[in-house]
């Protein structure tokens, strides 16, 4: 079994360009030292250029993306190479992280990464850069099954979940990569199931850390009993 | 059962004393518009100062700290009040992250809280700052069990733990909040049991997703079956 996940629809982007000469984009960019063009878009910074985006609320939140991708490739699964990651952003723009590639546990590190690759379209071959959309992904990935997380799906226990996992060769696991909101329309109709595993919303981060854990705890009981 | 969580030997403090008129420290603090004795040290800008810091190795690494931080106030344990998380750094510092506080997710936004708390002594009401070695909180706390997570330790699996953790009334796990190394003497000495989790060593966020994670389980199969 190799795991895919993907962080969908992730808030991960460059400043558009219709905000790079709003004042509070022009003041960042004077602070930081860096073109607008070349700067991720930070709601935590650029909040009142952002109230004019369409999809605002689902933008904008770079440290969602980090603090996602950090529980993914910290896990031993990943770094046994049971797990490829993408990142898939609301703008359709696809990153694959290279198998084995630690990321920044800094953020400003991982801040820098991310605009050298959005910027320049790729990152010391460690992260490859392409446009496509979630179904064109899925059309390079062919996985066997694709499972969407969201607070929308039906109700099943992690354990359940991981069992379907471990039961393929090359399923796909989409996890939202937004701070508020649900899958758009164009996502969910490449699910194959949508799935709930908890009672209450969980941040993306802790969906891939409980994911990622259950999973090589089924893998490891299957080897047990095999 | 309440859970306490002390991240321990936390590498978190302001830049020291005899590092802040170095040329890396004295650049940051020019680049940020912050006062060297207000900034937190950080080793991906202070690299260079660090290296003649005693157990250097150990500190500065303020994104370990947050990474655990959010892994641990970010699942629905410690949001439904079971958890009380505290920070104990490397130079004896003791914060406590008052019940229900959400923690930015946004690293800069926590940067500026974390050197606002020990600047000032203290945040907003929703942390309190003291002086405090390992054996001083614990005295305070009075856990009637204090466990340490250490690769050192003695094995055990995440649910043997758990099942420990939930018969007590008031234990408390230590996790370390350190990059590298092991736990000082002085905090072994104040834990009942060393255990290791993992064949590998993990990183602090990933165990403390995966701590929290396995208690929430054993405390619902707990529930279901009285």
């Amino acid at each position: 079994m190799k795991l895919n996940v993907v962080v969908a629809e992730a808030a991960l982007e460059l400043v558009p360009t219709e905000l790079q000469r709003t004042t509070v984009v022009r003041n960042d960019s004077l602070r930081r030292g860096v073109n607008p063009s070349r700067m991720l878009l930070d709601r935590s910074f650029h909040h009142v250029a952002m109230l004019k985006l369409k999809d605002d609320f689902k933008r904008g939140r770079p440290d969602i993306v980090h603090a996602t991708l950090l529980s993914l490739t910290s896990t031993p699964l990943y770094l046994d190479g049971f797990v490829t990651v993408y990142v898939h952003t609301h703008g359709d723009i696809v990153l694959e992280i290279k198998e084995g590639t630690r990321l920044p546990k800094s953020y400003l590190r991982f801040r820098g990464l991310m605009e050298k690759v959005l910027s320049e379209g790729g990152g010391e071959g460690l992260i490859t850069m392409r446009k496509a959309t979630i179904r064109e992904l899925l059309k390079d990935i062919q996985p066997d099954w694709v499972c969407g997380l969201s607070t929308q799906g039906v109700s099943m226990s992690l354990e359940e979940l991981s069992g379907k996992v471990i039961a393929r060769k090359n399923p796909c696991i989409m996890i939202g990569g937004f701070p508020h909101g649900h899958f758009s329309s164009e996502t969910l109709k490449q699910v194959d199931e949508l799935v709930r595993i908890h009672s209450r919303p969980l941040e993306a981060h802790v969906v891939a850390a409980r994911l990622l854990y259950v999973i090589e705890k089924r893998i490891e009981e299957k080897r047990t009993n095999d």
